[in-house]
């Protein structure tokens, strides 16, 4: 374990090299989080119009050549927060229930219509609406947002122990997101809350029933 | 019913008056019509960014003047056309099913999601998102949104003979109408049909033995 020597290192191109890079690579990936959580919040308050590279480098504290390093394009940039911030917030819905749901489908039902009422939603939501009126936009926001379906209905079918080969489960869980999805729209203007939690304890019981 | 005497017409104040003005108040009202239909056209294909009065004005033949007269603004002209356009579109539902729905809750459920598919919806989500970032829209929209929402649940309540004084059976319908709202987002991008046809056909199988 005796020190590099970086003659050495230099023939073989790794240990200095590696050593030098670390804290780079640490930093260049803390400034590509930074923008993408800046981006996230900055398409959830001003939508897609007033959301640009310049104003969420500005928000993020990182200079705009920085931002253009990490995201050539303003769709690459929002595409990208989209995603990450989907993948960060599946992760934290399978958190949630790391033994499984033991069968408690209210409380899964209630932790998926969340992933619908936040920032992430509000800002799939602008860049979704977006997408549909701007042909840059459509196929990235289309191919990300089937992806992310896929994943969610993924995990919404482990945690609510849905078995798809009964006739009728797997649109049985489809609807149970689509009525999330449309939860999180009437979120939009107003707090929705109390109805909401209604609707998803009854919801959450006609699918029990359902899934069996 | 002879010829109306123009002096007594003058000094009623109403038959000449009513000659000249009936034509004159069914151009003004097919005006206005053409407007309301050209706004949520133009909403449902370009978004609120590409939306303006000048351009409704010419999609709709009429001029700039004229519209501004029906509409002294941009949030006047798009609130009033959603509206006008969810009305039609709730006494065509009520039409389908004259005679009421004689039990035939599959049919109902499928031509409630309907109403969230076509260029209404399209054209009132634009609406939302826009009104989510825009202080001048946001009251109306939030109102309009409250209005037009209270008439759905009615008629959704009526056609699929809800009993609402069951416990659970008004968020029976409402949980539906979501599902039908988060139905319609997921075909703002690409053809959703397929699929919503059989989650429209499993949940109104689990709602008809929810309702009873």
């Amino acid at each position: 374990m005796g020190a590099v020597n970086p003659v050495d290192a230099v023939a073989t191109g790794t240990a200095v090299d590696r050593v030098d890079r670390v804290p780079k690579q640490d930093r260049s990936r803390a400034t590509r989080q930074r923008l993408l959580e800046a981006a996230v919040a900055c398409l959830a308050e001003h939508g897609w119009a007033g959301s640009t590279v310049a104003v969420v480098a500005e928000r993020a504290g990182v200079s705009r050549g920085a931002a253009q390093h990490h995201f050539p394009t303003r769709e690459d940039l929002f595409t990208a927060a989209v995603e990450y911030v989907a993948e960060e917030r599946s992760t934290a819905l399978r958190a949630l229930f790391p033994q499984g749901a033991a069968g408690d489908r209210r409380a899964v039902v209630a932790a998926l219509v969340d992933l619908y009422t936040g920032p992430l939603f509000r800002a799939a939501l602008h860049l979704w609406v977006a997408a549909s009126n701007e042909d840059q936009l459509r196929p990235r926001v289309t191919e990300l947002e089937a992806r992310v379906g896929r994943e969610t209905h993924r995990i919404a079918v482990d945690l609510l122990a849905a078995d798809e080969t009964r006739p009728g489960a797997r649109e049985t869980v489809q609807g149970l997101l689509d009525m999330a999805r449309g939860l999180g729209l009437a979120n939009l203007l107003t707090d929705d809350g109390p109805r909401r939690e209604r609707v998803v304890a009854q919801w959450a019981d006609l699918l029990d029933a359902a899934l069996g």
